[in-house]
C-alpha cells in the first residue's frame, strides 16, 4: 500500500509510517557529551531514554527504524517537535529539504547505496533535527553509517567535542555526502566499462544495462539536486542555531554537492552519447551486413539466371549444339562477375 | 462548440459556462460551523441558501455542477465576487492561478483522475474562494472529493473547527494534491510495466501505449506546474486572510507540489529513454533478421549457381562425362560453404 | 524587395512601408464618444478626419491599410507620435512590443489567422496607440476584427462607454488574443487527426503535413511569446494612462496569454513525440517486411539448391537411379522446411 | 599561427595583431563636423592625421586595416585609450562586448556577410570608441560599410549633424545590425529552398548543405547573441557620454537585435526539424524499396523452387509422366502467386 | 584507491593527498621581489624556505608536487591558511572555486593540456592563494607553466614589479586561461577534420573518434564553466586584497572565459550535428545498397523463374517442341527486364 493511499483522507499532520518495515527492532543510540565527559546508551525501549534538553551537555540521539510511529511521536513531543515535521520524518518518500523553526532546524537527507546485486540504488531517508543542544537523527535501517563519527567523538578533549551541536549535524551531513561519492564512482566505473565494450564492438545485451544505469543516474538526481539549494539556505540562514564560525563547513558541503551534481550531469550526457554511439554502430553493422548480402546476390543472381537459361529443355536452342558454347558462357559469366566487382570497388563497397 | 468560439465577440467579464454539462442537477452543500456548533444543508435550489457572511461563524459552501451560470452569478453577488472571477470559474479550460482581492482570495485548481478505462486523465476544475469567514468551492462534477473533510469537521471541539477559514481552504487544496499522488503512482506503475515488457523483448503494440502515457504525463504537467508558483505566492502573501500560524501548512503543500513535479520530470525523461530503448532494440532485431538472411543467402546462392551451371544442357561439357566429377562438385560446394561459415565466424555474425 | 533591403542606408526614423499592399484603398474609421453621445465616421481621405485630441471625448481611429506612408506620417504628427514609432508601425515584420512615452503608450500586436487553404498561418500587424483620450489602431488589412467592439460601444450608457481609453485599448487586445484561441484550437484538431491516423497505421504522406504543422506552431510562437512580458509590463507600469481599476483586466489578458503559451509548448512536445512515434512505427514496419523476406528466403533458397543439385546433368550420379530417391529428397526438403519454421518460432519471428 | 599561440607568454595588454592581413594598405578616413561646417580627409599615413579632441567639433575617424599594431597604438595614445582596449581591438577573435571607461565607451561589434560563393559567413570585427566629441572606428577590411552615413552627414544643417557623437555611434551600430538582416534573409531563403526540395522528394546531396547552413546559423549566433545584453547595458547605463534623449534609439537597436535572435532561434529549430524530416523520408524510402524486394522475392522464390523440383533428373518421378501434370504445376504456381498477392494486400503493402 | 574511499570516515579538514604521485620530488620555487630588488630560490626541502610574510616585499612561492601532505600543512601553517583550504588543495578532484578569507583569497583552477597521444585531455589542479604580500601556488606536476611570468618579473623596474600581489595572481590565472585556448583550438581542428572526412564520404571508424572528442569537450566543460561565476565574484568582490585599479584585468579574464565557454558550446552543438550528419549519411548509404540489391534481384528472380519453368522435365510440355519458343521466351524475358527498368526509373531509383 503506497503512502498516498494510506494518507488519503487523513488530516494533515497525522504521524503515520507507510514505508516497509526495514529492521526487526528499533534501535535507539544516545550519546551525551561535553568537552570533558561522554556517556553512551543503546536502548530498544524509548521509555528508558533520558532527555537532557535543559542541560548544557549536547545530546545526540539516533533512532534506527521508523515502523513505530507512536515512539516517534513520543520522542518528538519530548523535544518539542511540530507534528508536520514528524509526519515528514515518517513519509520516507519525501524529497530533501530544510525547514527552520525557532527552536530547531529540520534537515531531511537521503542516504544512497547500491544494493547487493548492483542493479539498483537504494535510498534511505535520514532526518536530522538540530536544536540548541541536541541532534536527533532518524534513520530507516542502517545504524552503521555514523559509526566513524561516534568513534571520533570518544576522543576526549578533541576540538570536535567542543564544537557544538551544529558541528555535529554538519559531520552527519558530511558522512552522508561522502557516501554519495562512492555511488557516483560506481556509476562512473560502469560507464567506462560499457563504453569500452561498445568501442571494442562487443554490444551483446549492453543496451538494457545502459538503460538501467541511466535510470539509476536519474533516480539519484532527485535526491541530490535539492541539496544545492538546501545547503545554501543553511549557509545563508541567520538562525542562531548555527554558529558563524561553522558557516565555512557548510560552504564546504555546498562545494561537494555542486561537484556531485556536475558529475551526475556529465554522466547523463555521456549516457546519451553512448546510446547514440551504440545506435550508430548498430546502423553501421547493419550496413555492412547489407553490403555482403548485396555483393553476393548481385554477382550470383544474374549468373544463375544465365545458367538457368541454358538449362531450359527447348528442342531448338542452337547454342547448345555449338562446340565452344559452354566455354563461351563460362567466360561470359566470369566477365560479368569481374565487371560487378569493379562496380562495387568504385562504390567503395569493397 | 469550444469556449473560444462561444466567447468571441462577447464583452470580457461575461459570466458564461461553455464546458459540457457534467452532472444532472446542481448540488449545493453548505456547512456553517464554529468551535462548538455545526449545521449542514444540502440543497439543489440556490434561493434557499442561507448566507452567513456577516456572522462570526465560518460558512463553507460547495457547489457541484456549473452549467447554470445564472446561479453562479447569484451566489457570486451574494458573497461580493468580481465578475472576472465568475467568468474564470466557468471557463473550465483555465490554467491554475491565484488572485488576491481585498476581501477574498481566488484559487483555481485542477483535480486529476484516470478515467475508467485508464486511457486518459480527466481534469476537473475546482475554484476555491477564501474570504474572512467563508470558503466557496465550485466543482464540475465530483462531490465526493471532500467527503473526508466533512467527516473530520463533524468532530466537535477538534482543532480543525477552531482553525479558521484559511485552514479549511488549505485542507481542500491538500485533498486535491493528495489525489495527484494517486495519478502519479498509476503512471509510475504503467511505466514499470512497459519497461519490463520491453526489456523482456515483448514489444507488440507497446509503442502506441507509451505514446499515450507520454501524452498523459504531458497533459497533467500544465495542471501541476503552475501550482509551484501559485502556492508559493499564497505562502509569501501578506494578505490578512491567511493567518501567519497557518503559513507552515502552505509550505507543506509547496513541498508536496515540488515532489510531484520532480516525479513528472523523471517520468518524462524515463519515457524518452524507454522509447530510445525500444528503437534500439528494434534496430538490433532488424540487424539480427538481416544476419540470418545474409548468412543463408550468401552460402546457398553461389552453391545454387554451381548446380545451375552443371544443369545446363550444352552438348559439349566434358566435366559431365567424368566419373568422379559429381563427387568433386559436391566436395567443392561443401568446401565453399565451410569457407563462408569461417568468414561469418570471423565477422562475429555467428 | 524585403524590408531590410529597402531600409539599408536610410536614416533611422524614416517612415516607410515595405510590406505588400494588402488592401485596395485605405479605410479610416473614427468613433468619438463619451458616456452619452457617440458619432461614427468612415473615410478614405485622411484630410477629412476630425481630431478631437483636446476635448474630453474619447476618439478611436482605426486605419486599415498601411501602404500610404505619407498618410501615416500625417496622422502621426496630428496626434504627436514619435517618428521611430511610425517607422515601427510600417515595419510589418516587427515583433510585438510595448513602448511607454509620456503622452501615449505604443503597443504592437500580431493578429493570427489561418489562410483559406489552412496550409499557413497569416500574421497581420496591429499597432495600438493609447493616449489620454484617444486610441489609434493601425491594421494591415482586416477591418472586421473589431466589429463586435463597435457594436458594444453603440449601446448608450453602458459601462464600456464610461470606462475610458485604456479600457477600450484593453478590449482591442482582448479581441486579438481571443482570435489566437481559434488558431490554437485548429492546431490542436490537426494534431489529434494526425495522431489518430498514425496510431491506426495510416501513414501515407503524413510526415510533410506534420512538418508543416510544426512550422506553423513555431511561427506563431514568436508572435505570442513576447506578449507575456509585454502585458506584464503594461500591468506593472505606473503610467498614468492606465487607470488602477483597469489593471485587473490586463491581469486577465496576461492569464490568457500564459494559457496560450502553455498550449503552444504542449503542441511542440506532442509534435516531436508524434514524429518519434511515426519513425518508430516506420522502423517496426521495415522490420516486419524484413522478417517475411527472411523467412521465405531462408526456407526456399536451401531447398532450391537441393533441387538444383539433382538437376545437374552429370553422367554418374548414383542417387538418380535409386527408386525411392525422389521421395527421399522431397522428404528431406520437407524436414528442412519444418526445422526452419521451428527455428523461426523459437526466435519469435512467427 | 593562431592568436592564442601568438599571445602565449606575452604580458597582458600587449598590443599585437594576429589576424590575417586583409587589406593591402591601411586607410584612415577622418570626418570633422559641427552643425555648420564639415571637413573630410582620407589618409594612408597616420602621422598626418589631425586630432581635434579638445575642440567642440565632433571627429569621426575610421581606420580600415589592422595589421599595423604600431599605428593602432599611436592613435590609441592620441585619444587616451587603455592598452587592454587596444589589445581587444586587434584580437579579431573577440566576442562582442561593451566596456565603460570614464572618458569613452568601447563597443566591439561583428559585421556579417556571406562570402562570394555563399558557402560561409564572414565575420569582420568592428571596434567603436565613443568619446565626448569623437568616434573612432576600427574595421578589418570593408570601408564601404559606412558610406551611406558619410553621405547623410554631408547634408548641411541636418538634425544628424547636430545630434552629437553618441547619435553617430548609434547610426554606425544601426548600419551593422541592418546588414545582419540581409544575412538572416539569405539563410531564410536557403532554408525555404531546401525545405521545398525535401518535400518534393529531391534529396540528392542536400544533407551536407543543410549541415553547412546549420553551421552558418550557429556561427552567427555567437556574434549576435551577446548584443542583446550589450545594447541593453548601453541603454541602461548612466554614462554621461550618451544623452538621455538618444536612449530611445538604443532601445530601437535593442528591438532589432531581439528580432534577429528570434529568427536565428526559429531557423535553428527549423533546421533540426528539416533534418528529422529528411531522415524520416529516407527511412520511408528504404521501407518502400524493401517492400518491392520482398514482394518480388517472396512470390518468385517458392515458384522457382517448384520449378527446380521438377527439373530434377531422378529416374523415377511419376508426376513427370502424367499428361496434365505440367498444366497442374503451372496452375499451382499461379494460385500460390495469387495467394501471396492477397496476403500482401492484407498487409497493406500494395 | 579513489579520494572518496580514502576520505570516508576521516574528519573534515584532514589534510591528505589521494591523487597519484605525479612527480619524483617536490620542487619549491620562491621569488621575493619589490620594485627594485628580486631574489629567487629553488628548493626541494620545505624547511629551508624563507618566509617574508611580514615585510613589504612580495613573495611568490610555487610548490610543484603534492604527494607530501605534511609539507603542504607546514607551508599552510606558516602562511596562516585554514585546514579546509589545505584539504581542498590536496583534493585534486575538486571543481574550480574561489573562497574569500579575511587574510587571503583561495582560488582553485584547472590547467588543461592534451596528453601526448592526443586521445585525452589531462587536468592539473592549480591552487592560488593570494595574500596581502604573498602568492602561493600549488601545482600537481608542471612547473614550466609559469616560466614566462618568471622571466617578465626579472625585468627590473617594470610596471609588473610594482603592481602588487593581486596583479601577479592575475597573470598566473591569465597564463592558465591562455592555455585553454590551445586546447580549444585543437578540438576545433579535430572537429574540422572529422567534418571534412564525413562530407567527403570517408566514414571509416570515425564514430568512435567523434565520441571521444565529445567526451573531451564535455570533460573540460566542468573545469571551465565555473570560472565564469568565479572570476565574476573576484571582480565584484570588495576584498581589500584586490586593488580597484586591477579590476579591469579581471574583467578581461572574464571576457576570455566567456569566449571559451561560447566555443565549447558551439563545439558541443557541432558534435551533435556531425553525429546526426553521419547517421543520415549512413542511412543514405544503406538505402543505396538496398536499391542495388533490389534492382538486380527484382529483375533476375522472375527471369530465373521462367528459365526454371522451361527447365522442368515433364514429358508433356508442348511449348518445348515449338520451333520459335526459345526465342519467344528470351524475348519475353528481355521485355520483362525493360519493363522493370522503366518502373525503377519512374520510382527515381536509377
Amino acid at each position: 500500500m503506497s503512502y498516498s493511499e494510506v494518507k488519503k483522507g487523513l488530516a494533515p499532520g497525522t504521524v503515520l509510517y507507510a514505508g516497509k518495515r526495514k529492521v526487526d527492532s528499533i534501535l535507539i543510540e544516545s550519546v551525551i557529551f561535553d568537552k570533558n565527559t561522554i556517556s553512551e546508551e543503546t536502548l530498544t525501549d524509548v521509555s528508558k531514554l533520558e532527555y537532557k534538553c535543559d542541560s548544557d551537555d549536547i545530546q545526540w540521539v539516533t533512532i534506527t527504524g521508523l515502523h513505530d510511529s507512536k515512539m516517534v511521536e513520543q520522542i518528538g513531543s519530548s523535544f518539542g517537535i511540530h507534528n508536520l515535521v514528524l509526519e515528514d520524518i515518517l513519509n520516507t518518500d519525501h524529497r530533501p529539504k530544510v525547514d527552520f523553526y525557532s527552536d530547531y532546524i529540520y534537515i531531511l537527507f537521503k542516504s544512497l547505496s547500491y544494493n547487493r546485486s548492483e542493479t539498483a540504488i537504494e535510498q534511505e531517508q535520514i532526518s536530522i533535527l538540530l536544536g540548541r543542544n541536541f541532534v536527533l537523527c532518524f534513520c530507516e535501517k542502517d545504524h552503521t553509517l555514523f559509526k566513524s563519527i561516534r568513534e571520533r567523538l570518544r576522543v576526549a578533549g578533541s576540538k570536535f567535542r567542543a564544537s557544538g551541536a551544529d558541528y555535529l549535524a554538519y559531520t552527519l551531513m558530511d558522512v552522508i555526502i561522502d557516501h554519495y561519492f562512492i555511488v557516483i564512482e560506481k556509476i562512473s566505473d560502469k560507464l567506462d566499462y560499457y563504453e569500452e565494450k561498445i568501442i571494442s564492438g562487443n554490444h551483446k545485451g549492453i543496451l538494457n544495462k545502459i538503460y538501467l544505469l541511466k535510470r539509476q543516474n536519474l533516480s539519484i538526481t532527485n535526491s541530490i539536486w535539492p541539496l544545492r539549494e538546501l545547503i545554501s539556505q543553511i549557509e545563508r540562514s541567520d538562525s542562531g542555531l548555527i554558529k558563524k564560525a561553522n558557516h565555512i563547513y557548510f560552504r564546504d558541503l555546498y562545494d561537494h554537492t555542486i561537484q556531485i551534481i556536475d558529475k551526475i550531469n556529465v554522466y547523463r550526457e555521456l549516457l546519451t552519447a553512448i546510446i547514440d554511439l551504440h545506435l550508430s554502430e548498430s546502423g553501421n553493422r547493419t550496413n555492412e551486413v547489407m553490403k555482403v548480402l548485396t555483393i553476393i546476390s548481385t554477382i550470383f543472381i544474374p549468373l544463375t539466371f544465365i545458367a538457368g537459361v541454358y538449362g531450359m529443355n527447348f528442342k531448338f536452342m542452337p547454342e547448345l549444339q555449338v562446340h565452344w558454347a559452354y566455354y563461351a558462357v563460362i567466360g561470359l559469366m566470369a566477365a560479368l562477375a569481374v565487371l560487378m566487382l569493379i562496380y562495387f570497388r568504385r562504390k567503395k563497397w569493397l
